[in-house]
């Protein structure tokens, strides 16, 4: 977890075998240096990474428009990528951004200097025609419709078919859920307006996707979607926004997700596996068709095989356990994680559409990520954010049938659908005087035209990992841990205070002198205390999460919030 | 909490003063005694009890056929009611069943006796006639239907009307709630069939009334309602039992409830009062129209008044606040608390039907009891083990109006809808060799009319207070304890091992002979350990509540659920 102090100590990360000389002096030690070390924001370094990007600010004069960037893991140059973001009014370059490729072993000694980037063989293989986009990153394919409303058309690796047939789905009904009456639903599908190779590089690559959630008679609900792609990764970044364009009397979302398909093809139903990440890395692991807690017993090879993800051969059966009696084992083929508050999920399952659910688990606050696939492989797929954002939900559908079906609802369907609609009649302030007079005594400044919810906008984020086995539970709550927290770069506080940020406004305090330390303590206590509050109060949710209140009733003992 | 020891320990209470001699002496302190001493199953005595009813075996040849009973708190008679539950084959009692009335002051020296009964001329009040049954129990009055869908025609308190318009409610659908298509609702009423006094006492009276749910096609989902009145209560305790006779298959509760009126009249807005009990006796606090948090100070007085739930006239405003501003101050006549599983309830608000809805408070487990009123009375309203039997849902409506509308779901309508659908196709067990063959694999005996939930029935307890004045929150987090853990009256161990209950089968352990030590610490271990299971596995929810699981799978580390 990130806090003030924490940003300020990695200052002493990268100055640790420097006597402290204050701030001057710190600065002193960059001065003219064409070396920018980096700190990892969260301080250790990551195990692996996806692949990074990170933007650095630079003094003004110092850096020519136009030059060369390495970016080096000790005395190692490392493949990446980089472009400016901003100039100074004399030209030279502002800021820049810069991109490395996914990879293990990086360590505590990154850096960005100017000079000739290390020439690349390996990286991002890019094939680009008039109806797709076909993007390699050495670990598996990605192929990229360019209209309909097949986003994805395949995810493939070491000539398997992984995933297919991408989509977004949105389910809209016409009145708030829990009213009577006759509720009609109506099911959209994301249809592709525009698309772009936005950036297109060996290293770092991003398609942006831009269109409406359209059936046949409507379109509606713009979407942007972009794929972030790096060399070496086997996973895919998607950053999901929508912006609210219907009309919130009657369009009520009750559903609104990203799903594919996944190749299961004929694999029998036992060495099918389904996980969820919950929370503390716990992990709910279950195959299509348990062997386990049956009547007879199937044997500690198999039952072992089976808790594990592995493939069980038919012959690794305990001979008294009589496969032809697995045709009376069930087959569970559904599966739903439903985060419906920020303090509970349940798993539940079912055997197929049409029968009923079984509550299969409960828990806190789940990280949200899922898998489905065989021994051989499959797909891990994860929101960042989940229980911080409820309702979400993640479905696994089928995956007793050939082509198992995966949805990440940002929105759940299980949830009271999404009401837009602004809280108050308006009072009767229908001329300006009426309302001066009631802002006189409320705190919200309402006008007739400003209680509608178009405009409003969400941005999600999500992943989906291809990978070549089932994980075992570490491996699957580590993959949920990147989705969370994906490892980030940023440059020192003295670099960030010698190049001006913030028009000169970044300072590195200096804690020896008594006003600076008093003023940080403060102000972390401000920052710790804000932070608090949003686990306190449950400042969670689609629409809620990320923003804070900023006035207290002390007679309610509540944050003003009506 | 109860527990194995805690039952046991009883004994000790009531033979405090005696030397443990053994049981056999113990029973011998009671041998021929004609005074049964009583213990609180919770131990301590209540300081408060809305009646209490509760059950005593007697010898075998001791009691006649008729005899009279005393119930004593000490040397003091109670107004007290008798009646016989069963008879040995001699003719003499075995079973009895007492019921004493509303009050405070019990200790711990309660007991019965044979004897002649006190007189009672302050008990309860029963008129009956072809329309109706108006019972008073000293504290208020209701009045009960004898047919339509109004079962409560009212309810009143010293000349006021508090409640009515009581009513059983079912909102169903068509399918399950994640699908789409047209999905239909239809709403229901409980109809009264058949309604009797089905004991009629001045302690304690017990009104019957069976019916369906109906509307003007159909009558289903049969429903039994018994409402205990006892002498001096404020609350009525009602006992709610359907039996599922639909198909499943069409047939999805959405909402399953307990509607009635609050009389609110034209009490101003800012002295009318929502609350409701979180957890940890916590209470969420509400006047309809809040005067806190505003832009202009309402002044300590008229604050302190509305916090606290007492009346504030409209001169106690601090002359700067700006009464006539108050127009503009919103209303909020819509409360719901909401509990879609275990572990996390919220509450949410609206100024009425049409508008958005505000989140405004998290919880854990909420006890589940509310209250609407106005400074001068009301109605407080809770469901017995609340958070235990999710999805369940309290919603206050229209609070802002002359007459406000509280219910008590016992399925919530937010939730997703009940499903009762069987869970697997059969797997093609079609002959009785195929489901032998099933069951040699699988622990579960299948046919295919097996699969149906049609009898199934679920009995849930719900009570309403009729209060003079808005409850403190210390009063209402008790009234909600009481709710949940009415006082409860036991015999002495020793006494039921005396009788010979369970056909002699129960012994009062000597934890001197060290077996009987050590088993009884065995059965302990194994009663603590499935009550503690309930908590961990979530052993929860509308249907599932009560019941223990009962095989574990050590391969999956799970009871077996599948």
């Amino acid at each position: 977890m990130i806090n003030r102090r924490h940003f300020i100590k990695n200052t002493a990360i990268t100055t640790a075998s420097l006597p402290f000389l204050g701030n001057l002096s710190l600065a002193n030690t960059n001065e003219g240096a064409t070396e920018i070390p980096l700190n990892w924001l969260d301080q250790q370094a990551p195990t692996q990474t996806q692949g990074i990007t990170w933007g650095l600010p630079w003094q003004r004069g110092l850096v020519k428009k136009g030059s060369d960037f390495v970016v080096k893991n000790g005395t190692t140059i490392l493949d990446s990528q980089a472009w400016p973001l901003a100039y100074w009014p004399d030209g030279s370059i502002k800021w820049t951004a810069h991109a490395i490729a996914a990879q293990k072993g990086l360590g505590n000694a990154l850096s960005v200097s100017l000079g000739k980037n290390k020439s690349d063989n390996q990286g991002l293989i890019i094939e680009e025609n008039s109806d797709s986009i076909l993007i390699n990153t050495g670990k598996f394919s990605c192929k990229i419709n360019k209209k309909g409303s097949t986003l994805i058309e395949s995810i493939s690796q070491n000539g398997n078919l992984r995933a297919s047939n991408g989509k977004l789905v949105l389910q809209v009904q016409n009145q708030e859920s829990d009213e009577n009456g006759s509720l009609q639903t109506q099911a959209f599908e994301g249809n592709i307006e525009k698309i772009s190779l936005e950036q297109k590089g060996s290293v770092r690559s991003v398609v942006k996707i831009e269109g409406k959630h359209a059936n046949g008679s409507r379109a509606w609900l713009p979407f942007t979607l972009r794929l972030y792609f790096y060399a070496n990764a086997t996973a895919i970044r998607m950053i999901h926004t929508i912006v609210f364009d219907g009309n919130e009397q009657q369009d009520f979302i009750r559903g609104l997700g990203i799903r594919f398909d996944v190749a299961l093809n004929d694999t029998p139903a036992y060495n099918r596996h389904i996980r969820f990440v919950g929370e503390n890395k716990g992990v709910f692991s279950e195959a299509v068709q348990g062997i386990t807690g049956l009547r007879r017993d199937a044997g500690d090879t198999a039952i072992s095989a089976q808790t594990m993800g592995k493939a069980i051969d038919i012959n690794q059966f305990d001979s008294k356990f009589g496969t032809k009696l697995l045709q009376y084992v069930p087959q569970w083929g559904d599966y739903s994680l439903t985060q419906l508050s920020p303090d509970s999920f349940d798993i539940q399952k079912r055997t197929k559409a049409g029968y009923g659910w079984i509550q299969s688990a409960f828990g806190g606050r789940s990280n949200g990520t899922g898998y489905l696939g065989t021994a051989q492989g499959g797909i891990a797929f994860g929101i960042r954010n989940f229980w911080q954002s409820f309702p979400a939900q993640l479905d696994i559908r089928k995956a007793h049938t050939a082509q198992g079906e995966v949805t990440m609802w940002l929105w759940s369907p299980k949830a009271a659908a999404m009401d837009l609609r602004f809280y108050h009649d308006g009072m009767g302030q229908d001329t300006f005087e009426k309302q001066r007079d009631a802002l006189d005594i409320t705190y919200e400044d309402y006008e007739p035209e400003f209680g509608t919810a178009v405009g409003v906008a969400r941005t999600s984020e999500v992943q989906l990992w291809v990978l070549e086995a089932t994980p075992s539970q570490t491996e699957l709550a580590d993959i949920a841990e990147q989705i969370q927290h994906p490892p980030l770069l940023v440059a020192t506080p003295s670099h960030f205070e010698k190049v001006g940020l913030f028009g000169g406004g970044f300072a590195v305090p200096n804690l020896k002198v008594a006003a600076q330390a008093k003023i940080e303590k403060q102000l972390d206590f401000f920052f710790d205390f804000y932070k608090g509050q949003v686990n306190e109060r449950r400042w969670y949710g689609f629409w809620n999460y990320g923003d804070v209140m900023h006035t207290y009733d002390k007679d309610r003992h509540v944050w003003r919030y009506d």
